[in-house]
């Protein structure tokens, strides 16, 4: 498995486009297809909010077919609370590319981010379209990534290629993230294209096994989106057929943990405002559900995040929102380490000099392993730390 | 029932005390006393948190006799991760409270607040006790309130006085909050007394109904600390008698509830970095878990306070919120208002123009009311906002 370049195309038949459709007012890009030249499988994972924006409510009727051809996103407006007025919408815009690319309606799939509440400028959009198609190249994979982003500084994209019995198949994608993301289901737009071929009932496991340690193990600040997606296309045109059980279909499991993997990996450190990401390890735990709570208090825990920010030594918070989790364990057998330091030893917060902590936490990425010594479960769980950035950015999204 | 002065001293045979025992670096008063001239019974909430202060654990014990005549409490250093020696360190120092003023040992009550994971300077304490029990007096309410603030802006007291049946009793209570404060059990610490006579067991149920609506339904930050703790004490100084079930009983439940509303208010009212509050009203709701959950998502969530902190027109993160709860409803009918404003009507964000928004969103107290359409059940919750300076606060509070 080598990483490759290609992003959302790197696999063979794919193509992608980004432009400015004038949905955002910075005129920044803010449109992006995703094509397969030929038929393909595909498989989502969705928000569980029971709230979804319209083109979520869309694309998850499309894909009880199995099948998708292309993949239309749009940033700068999130198409969400917007009742039967913004499916109306969607449906428009779906069709209009439909016919753009020469494809039936159901082989469009759609996604949507930005603002929640307001309705797309759809006949805009669709003025824009003849330039989206025409733009369609493997080179145009870049610009399709800029257009999906938000509040994002830099743009997602990542691609492995793998040799398996003489064949060479590719993973590739692209994700956009930020804010309001935590660790439940998919938590941002991401678009992962493969050249594989496999059943879209293997697909989707696949992709559901790849995002729970992944994206589902990421959080920047706690919030669940109404418009989270992370579609997965295979058009097969490598040659390599995967089917359940056999050694090329662990091999794809693998490289596409490691593209969602990266590509999750770039949402936290691009999280809004943070400036250092921090690797939260539980183990010890007595149960695979209270290890990951574990971690996800910790991970989410607003102290834990600002102590981040600042480089504090204030050990003290990290077991805090240990012992506020639902997990069970003796408190005076709590052990925490941050790269290999103990700072809590059997419930104790070790007597260490706030310039050692600081050099500990001032780290790009801080590793911090709590091991609960009640059991033998384990999860980890990548966060960010807290701003004041993070609130001036949030402070003033819409206006 | 009337509001009064006097704070936790407005209850007859109770006198309090502050004083700067050097705990904190910066001299500010850091060590409080209350006790009451005759025997006392005795309720308490607690944390939660699996990690409990050594404070907590031996209060927890001592009031099993549902007896207590003093709390000692210090601010500066929370005595908490500290195990056995921090255990031995609060009761050195309660058996010197307990030797200053007279009273056996398991008389004293115990709470500290501060710093996570370092230890009391037991020795310096101890020299100051002379001093602090000289002061106790029945006009030093204030300067014990001031003794017990951590991050706080301003000391936090009320009481009632009230008249039934010919007698008159009094509830009064003082409280610190400002960070950390999460709504599942205590939250913060605060100290109650009242006048009237009660057995232990229904004292204890009357604090954990009034703490239900009051303390526990609070949130600044959404993180649970390892101290919270909250005390009552009742001498029967008044004469007036509670048995369960009775008028007299009633009207103490109210007063309590009154104390504890109040000074719950105060606490989020004064939240690090906190500009305004926000009261978040759940109706309709299936259950009265899913409406306190539904309260909660929205109550904690980063991306509402900061919306809140901005005043930014950004209605769907409400919604958003209410759609990441357990809650179960139908997202078409949906409805929010703020003040009198619909802003969700029938899942659709109501167009507004943004200053409209802005009006509603910058008052010092923006009321906002979730109706799920679901059910009969119903919870609220006040919070604050998130802004810079929660970050600023938190992110060098050790250094």
């Amino acid at each position: 498995m080598k990483w490759s370049s290609g992003g959302v195309t790197a696999a063979r038949g794919f193509v992608a486009s980004g432009i400015s459709a004038g949905i955002k007012p910075s005129k920044r890009p803010d449109l992006a297809l995703i094509l397969s030249r030929s038929p393909a499988a595909a498989a989502a994972v969705f928000t569980t909010n029971r709230i979804k924006a319209a083109p979520v409510i869309i694309s998850q009727r499309r894909l009880r077919r199995g099948q998708a051809r292309a993949v239309l996103i749009n940033s700068g407006c999130a198409n969400c609370l917007t009742g039967e007025a913004g499916l109306r919408d969607a449906l428009r815009l779906s069709k209009a590319i439909a016919k753009g690319v020469g494809l039936a309606n159901h082989d469009i799939l759609l996604a949507s981010t930005g603002l929640i509440g307001t309705r797309l400028p759809v006949a805009r959009i669709a003025r824009a379209m003849p330039r989206l198609v025409d733009s369609l190249s493997r080179q145009q994979h870049e610009e399709a990534a800029w257009a999906i982003l938000t509040t994002d500084r830099r743009p997602k994209e990542t691609a492995v290629r793998v040799s398996v019995g003489g064949r060479t198949f590719h993973v590739g994608g692209m994700a956009k993230g930020a804010g309001m993301i935590a660790p439940s289901m998919a938590t941002m737009l991401a678009v992962i294209t493969t050249d594989v071929a496999a059943p879209p009932a293997l697909l989707s496991r696949l992709l559901r096994q790849a995002s729970a340690g992944t994206f589902n193990r990421i959080s920047v600040d706690g919030d669940m989106s109404t418009n989270d997606t992370v579609f997965l296309l295979a058009n097969g045109r490598s040659g390599v057929q995967l089917r359940a059980g056999t050694p090329s279909t662990r091999v794809f499991a693998s490289a596409l943990q490691a593209v969602a993997g990266r590509l999750s990996r770039m949402i936290v450190a691009d999280g809004e405002g943070a400036s250092r990401l921090m690797e939260v390890e539980v183990c010890g735990a007595r149960t695979a559900g209270e290890a990951f709570a574990c971690a996800r208090s910790v991970a989410t825990s607003p102290l834990v995040k600002t102590m981040l920010a600042g480089g504090d030594a204030n050990m003290g918070r990290i077991a805090a929102a240990v012992g506020a989790s639902p997990a069970r364990f003796d408190p005076t057998r709590l052990d925490v380490r941050i790269q290999d330091q103990r700072v809590v030893a059997n419930g104790r917060v070790v007597p260490l000099s706030a310039a050692v902590v600081r050099m500990l936490l001032r780290r790009p990425v801080v590793a911090v392993r709590i091991d609960l010594h009640a059991g033998r479960a384990e999860d980890r769980m990548t966060t960010c730390d807290l701003t004041t950035d993070y609130v001036r950015i949030n402070a003033g999204y819409a206006t």
